[in-house]
């Protein structure tokens, strides 16, 4: 195998016909002869690419329990339309400007459009679930659902508080990230027909890769050697681990710098570099790193219920692979 | 029968259980452990009040069936849900300010909580119609947000445009009023285990009782001699059926004064009379006020369908009374 090629790319290729299709399905149900508005702005969404790893977490699910289609599809179809309608309200929601290198839905059109088509595909996803008639499938995505919307307030008002614990933080990372990815896995088993310990070990590990994927995200957020903006999450006062961690024990100086930066919010020139320092000379960066790399290993664990196949091989390098960047 | 007691009243009188069990749902339902937030968002738009005419509608079709309950009252509150989550999120869409005479939440909060607050409605109605165990229902309830949306967006996009027709308005009726008051008659009908002929009749009833409510509310809306706030529809340039008909055969002078007005949106003082003159002198007013009335008919007439019962006398009543005001 040719260490140079990404596990989602090795996935991509084995499921390539599913896959396509998926991205078939995709199409087909993102039309709308009666607003043609709709399909131009998931049009400008879905052609930016994206790594598409939900709807191949669902295939892969499926498949390496043996499952021949042709469900798994239409769920594969279901979670990239939720997963694209939470990308449309989010740009709303963080009023971004750029989402995969382009301009975002919100800035080409407007919020209203974002709303709107947001809501046009969490119906339409809820219309594919439907199609399946698995009334376990709909209460999985269903619960997935409400746990992702209610992250995304708790990730609202948590912002700026000082006070956000780490129970706090992680129901906040399984409602951006983990809900989708865990019910992604868990419908592939599903609708697969998997044993009870198989379709709960397909959880587990969507559930840990979703939270090692976006802790990865978050410590990445504070280095300097990466190409994106290093201190967006400082700049918008998102209280991360790394920082949740930095001011768990503050005092003194410490402790007045971060209420006036991430409580306050008055930040000046030489505040994020300061802010750095902190978490690197707490012991909080490092400590999430760990933390990360231990998710990414419970996810690893968790395939061990499951059947030796060539899929189960690419899901575990997956979980290698998101937290790569931390090694 | 008192005459002063309008049909809705009596709808809340004969319904007062379930509809009791209905209001306890939807309070356990909308608490978020988690996110306080949510709450309060939703509590300051069920303490608003509102008629609640459409969890009424479920459970009367349901009843009028002969059934006893219990998940017509899920579904009854499924359909409130789904319709607050519609309001939060138009006021983002509309950028309204006021609802129900109080101040909205987007203003209160601010837009992200209504986008966010609505998703979270939305997951939680999803989650209550999966415990009617209905692939059915699930099936009319999906449809119903598919259309919708779908109408939602193509008012955004008809808004201003003069060549908008009839059979657009139309559609945007039934998204924005007529999908949710089908669909909410409709499972009644269905978890009642009514006949096909039944079901069909409660969705023909709840579909032209909604159109019949909505145009009665856009011819209003060009009317002096209500208390609410006339023109908004003209100064916001949406393109509703009296001015589609107005528009339909003007030429010359006339045809300017659209293109200007609601084309461009450069509207002056004695624009709004003159804009209430032409509808007024061309009978686009009156024959929609006609065609408002024939939708009336059309409710009443599919409730022949149904057995004779003192709900279906109320659901009658309540189909004369929302085009009461064109009388």
């Amino acid at each position: 195998m040719d260490a140079q090629v990404k596990p989602h790319e090795r996935l991509a290729d084995a499921l390539a016909a599913p896959l396509g299709e998926v991205d078939a399905l995709i199409r087909d149900r993102m039309a709308s002869e009666n607003a043609p508005r709709i399909p131009e702005v998931t049009q400008h969404l879905v052609g930016a690419g994206g790594k598409r790893i939900r709807p191949m977490l669902t295939l892969a699910s499926a498949r390496l329990l043996g499952y021949p289609g042709p469900y798994d599809v239409h769920l594969a179809a279901t979670v990239e339309f939720i997963h694209t309608a939470t990308l449309l309200h989010d740009d709303v929601v963080d009023e971004s400007s750029k989402r995969r290198g382009r301009p975002t839905a919100n800035l080409l059109w407007d919020n209203k459009s974002s709303v709107l088509v947001g809501d046009y595909l969490f119906a339409r996803s809820f219309q594919l679930m439907v199609e399946t008639g698995s009334l376990r499938v709909l209460d999985i995505l269903a619960n997935a659902a409400a746990t992702i919307a209610e992250g995304e307030v708790l990730q609202l008002t948590a912002m700026s508080d000082l006070s956000t614990g780490e129970e706090t933080y992680l129901r906040i990372v399984r409602g951006k990230t983990a809900a989708l990815f865990s019910a992604a896995t868990e419908v592939g088993g599903v609708i697969a027909g998997g044993t009870e310990d198989q379709v709960r070990a397909l959880h587990t590990y969507g559930d840990a890769l979703g939270i090692a994927f976006q802790m990865a995200d978050d410590v990445i957020d504070w280095l300097d050697e990466t190409g994106k903006g290093v201190g967006d999450d400082f700049r918008e006062r998102k209280m991360t681990l790394p920082l949740i961690r930095a001011i768990a024990n503050a005092q003194g100086e410490d402790w007045t710098f971060w209420a006036r930066t991430i409580g306050k919010g008055r930040q000046e020139d030489g505040d994020l570099e300061r802010a750095q320092a902190l978490l690197t000379q707490t012991g909080a960066l490092e400590s999430t790193r760990a933390t990360a790399l231990g998710w990414s290993d419970k996810a690893k664990d968790a395939l061990q219920q499951l059947p030796d196949h060539p899929l189960r091989g690419m899901l575990s390098d997956l979980a290698d692979f998101v937290v790569e960047r931390l090694r």
